[in-house]
């Protein structure tokens, strides 16, 4: 039997349980010639922000300098967090950046040419089937709707 | 401990078994403009070709009628089979549209407005973890390697 939709309020707490907890992110991008790039990173969710982190040379990191709107998904597709995004090249603090690595299993600052980026999201939607479609804006234009 | 790498026959077989037996696959596709958009779509592997349909009026095909190309990806972040392709609009046979019905538990024959493409892959790559990034490509310009 197909569960019951989840309330929006539900939805709220099990995407930001899962942002905390999960550890990978499919991580959409386009050159700006249309161009789409899609690759799973690992990210920290710090202070209302993702924090990830590639090579300056993967094309993830240039798309992202050269033009910083994203999606990012969380979890399978029939589990779905939907972000959409800007991104910053940051310098995160020193408990962000020691947080990023115990959780990515790999510290970009021993690394040559790893920026990090600052991911904002501007909206986020949560569904799981079909019969969840409908109420599944969960964030817009940066404001949480719950 | 992190298993061995597979060799490429064996990413090759657990691909194509991967193809048949998935139902879902993560879409990513751009705007000519370079804004990127990523959905989770149901897909029928046919004739070496993937079958996706979506409405007309969903970004998706928006962007894939305008730009087509695409990247796709199947599973989970730890164990990846990705996708870079080319998107054309198709009329598929009566087989193939019943099985993609049987498959995506919709049938857009029924439906208003819901083209059916056909992603005929350039590039395919397999791997699970970091070990396996090396030989990772299985296809390339729509040659099989292996």
């Amino acid at each position: 039997m197909e569960a019951p939709p989840r309330p929006l309020d539900v939805r709220k707490q099990d995407t930001l349980r899962r942002l905390d907890q999960d550890v990978d992110a499919w991580v959409s991008t386009a050159a700006l010639d249309g161009t789409p790039y899609l690759m799973p990173l690992s990210f920290l969710w710090t202070d209302g922000t993702l924090l990830l982190s590639t090579s300056r040379t993967n094309p993830t990191a240039r798309n992202l300098r050269a033009n910083p709107q994203l999606q990012l998904t969380l979890g399978a597709v029939r589990d779905v967090i939907h972000i959409t995004a800007t991104a910053d090249v940051t310098d995160p603090t020193p408990a962000e950046a020691d947080a990023f690595a115990t959780k990515a299993g790999f510290d970009p600052r021993r690394l040559e040419n790893y920026p990090y980026f600052r991911i904002t999201p501007t909206k986020i939607q949560a569904w799981r089937e079909v019969n969840e479609l409908k109420d599944r804006v969960l964030m817009a234009n940066g404001t949480w709707l719950v």
